[in-house]
């Protein structure tokens, strides 16, 4: 593919498109801004920002770039962890910032209406007046952007009960890469009216489509939340009795967290505060909630002595917001600390069938001893996504980094795929993971996704350089 | 699309890829029983029937089809309501009659891996033993096939709490119309590696690809299941009940089912013993399941009450498995009834959003007025689908009856439309449907769905003819 440079004629149509306001241009400071996600080292400059306000002006930016093949690059709340937001190719960044209103709350319909720019947070905040909630609640949800959520398919802390983003998602309008409006399911449980456009574009990493409104179903507010935190002196322990809260104890709780020690300790030192529970090597957050008081003493009863049998150090009940948001707020910061500790390092997001975690984690520590490397891990448990973080040594040259981390990552997704797991469960392929997804997609399944991409954008023109290449189609 | 007919090397050829006595040819008897599925008076004859077993015999048939040109239409239980099933272009039918078996119930990841040809009942029967649930439940549970219910993405009456089967489908093996064997998805909650193509690909009516293997998400057997049986003494009161017991009594029912009086009187007749419940002129059926008895009685205490409120006339509790079945067989059985009864009649799958059932009742009850014909109506109110039945007059012309339908149905859709509805919520567009799918979707639309279509199966081979015309790509 071709593309071409913004032109200052570009520039000035974008300028009458959607304000002069609300173009950046040759203001590098300004720009470097959208040049990054969190995905450590990977930036690259956009050539001109634009802050849209609806599914008009986005149609025209589109129908302009698509005329004259220049890419485009959706960004959200700028949180993603693979680099789905970053501007590889250069070309125009649509921001959604000013596209961040609660367009409408239907309660009769339990349904929320929002623009792509609504911090994921906000939702709830609205929502929690009414009595309601949107179960959605990736880590990042003080900052991330519904949108990112949505083209992501976010997972987060709670998806063991509530499910992904993508279950949430009841209707979409979005905009082709061609300019074209299109409006996909709606304020309806059931819809089988053509193919499921909607879950295709949720997850699609911002390659098929711009949203420019969700229809998200929202439920009662939870009753109850109990949270147990539980420290292990063992990580063997603290793994083998995840699948067994489920199994044994027959609950499906709300969360099932894990952090080993180091996970644990770093967001604690960046916090800065002190962390009241006993220096353990491994931890699981689990929380329950329901409706019914004298259930949820039954079930958290049940997990602890479940917890204690299997070699829990205690279990630390916290049945009240400020306790629980204390624990949850370590959980959270992990990511944010590694970043600001370890000025080098790997975040991973790979996915085991659940059974399998145990195994997963003793390759992670095997691997760690074969190459010498620190891979603090935390995560999801409960859904077999974990996090390893691979911590480059200090005194290692970056190329030297570099390939024992290709070395190490291939091992490790290796094994990954031999236990029926995959790539990324939440954060995406985007930039960052393209190259290793021939270890879990066939060329056959690749090129079936790559004619799929060319049905929606014929010129390549939207977030090119991401899940994969496009000049291969 | 010039497409070829069966011609006896390619039979051959089939008979060496499934083996002699699973081809039916030339034997119109036999081949009849694959013409029709449940849509009334639709039949269409195919040239052969094949009856593989697994993906690689269904790899060869699918290349042998794609070479030569020849329609395939996949097929499982024959209890389709749009058509899906028939081959309105002759060619090949594969059935999945032998890929009957449940290969693996893995409880420790909480998934059943299936053949797309298990009747949906039996994986209940199965898992029931070990205290498991898969929660799809469509009315014809007893003879539908589940790889049927994943390419309709098939409801049922337990949507409200559980959701549809997509909900349920964490992987799939299917054959490509090109014929590669690809694996999208697998034993895991979370999956972002590359498109959502399991999602894709159910509900896409065996247009894009043949499943030949399906993993399940289960989950624990629902500790207790009561069920109220309300009777109303006014269609009015019992629909304007069914939102109410979701926003005010705050309960999320695991079914609400709402039946007209004619739906019920047929249904009773048809299933020949005596209903013990008064008559009355429309009925909800309210179901709630839950693990802990005082919440459940508390429960159903709080619906009865609210559904006295409004209107009911009384309110049955069935909280065993032979009463509930009792009424239960009722609700399944109402399309069968007619179908019987009724020798020329209309059964529909509209959706709208919940709050707009009470108006869409009214609608129905005015065209019924204004066109001068039965339309009993029963269906998932809980989820907003509900499943008009329009019967033709006896002494009407078969011309005058068509002219009268294309007329009432237009006028349905535009209100369902204007609603915010939609075309079909469970049964699938299909073959009966096609021509009002641009009620409900834009030229924009379609065009991108039909550019799927065509990313998948460049030939056009896989099911042609069903959801949108193939020739118009």
């Amino acid at each position: 593919m071709q593309y071409q440079r913004v032109s200052r004629d570009v520039v000035e149509e974008l300028r009458s498109i959607v304000g002069k306001g609300n173009v950046i241009f040759d203001d590098e400071e300004k720009l470097e801004g959208y040049a990054h996600d969190e995905v450590q080292g990977l930036k690259s400059m956009p050539e001109v920002v634009v802050k849209p306000q609806g599914a008009e002006e986005i149609s025209k930016i589109l129908k302009l770039a698509n005329k004259k093949l220049i890419p485009i690059t959706p960004r959200g709340g700028g949180s993603g962890l693979s680099g789905g937001a970053v501007p590889i190719l250069g070309g125009i960044v649509i921001s959604f910032e000013r596209m961040n209103r609660i367009l409408e709350i239907d309660e009769d319909n339990m349904v929320v209406v929002v623009e792509p720019g609504v911090i994921t947070n906000d939702i709830n905040r609205v929502l929690k007046e009414k009595n309601l909630y949107y179960p959605g609640y990736p880590m990042s949800v003080e900052s991330c952007f519904i949108g990112g959520n949505v083209a992501e398919n976010a997972g987060g802390g709670k998806a063991i009960k509530y499910g992904v983003t993508g279950r949430y998602v009841l209707g979409l309008e979005v905009v082709l890469p061609t300019g074209e409006i299109a409006h996909f399911g709606g304020k309806r449980v059931k819809d089988v009216t053509g193919y499921d456009m909607v879950h295709l574009l949720v997850g699609s990493e911002g390659t098929l489509g711009v949203f420019t409104k969700i229809i998200l179903k929202i439920i009662p507010l939870p009753g109850k939340i109990v949270d147990l935190f539980v420290p292990f002196s063992s990580v063997t322990d603290a793994i083998n009795t995840v699948s067994k809260v489920m199994s044994i104890a027959g609950i499906i709780p709300t969360a099932i967290e894990y952090m080993d020690r180091l996970s644990v300790r770093t967001a604690v030192k960046y916090l800065g505060g002190r962390f009241p529970i006993p220096d353990a090597e491994a931890y699981l957050l689990i929380e329950i909630d329901g409706g019914n008081k004298a259930q949820l003493e039954e079930d958290y009863e049940k997990i602890g002595n479940l917890c204690m049998e299997n070699g829990a150090l205690d279990v630390f009940i916290a049945d009240n917001n400020s306790n629980s948001e204390r624990m949850w707020k370590v959980r959270r910061n992990i990511g944010e600390a590694f970043d600001r500790f370890e000025p080098i390092q790997q975040g991973e997001d790979i996915v085991v069938p659940k059974k399998e975690i145990p195994k997963i984690v003793e390759e992670l520590q095997r691997l760690s001893e074969e190459f010498g490397v620190l891979i603090p891990t935390f995560g999801h448990a409960g859904d077999g996504n974990l996090h390893p973080t691979i911590i480059k040594p200090k005194d290692m040259s970056m190329e030297e980094w570099e390939r024992l981390l290709q070395k190490l990552l291939t091992k490790l997704y290796k094994k990954v795929k031999e236990l029926g797991g995959t790539l990324s469960g939440e954060h995406g392929i985007g930039y960052k993971r393209k190259k290793y997804l021939p270890i879990f997609l066939s060329q056959d399944e690749i090129k079936l996704m790559k004619r799929i991409k060319f049905a929606f954008d014929p010129n390549l023109i939207l977030n090119p350089g991401k899940i994969f290449d496009i000049d291969m189609v």
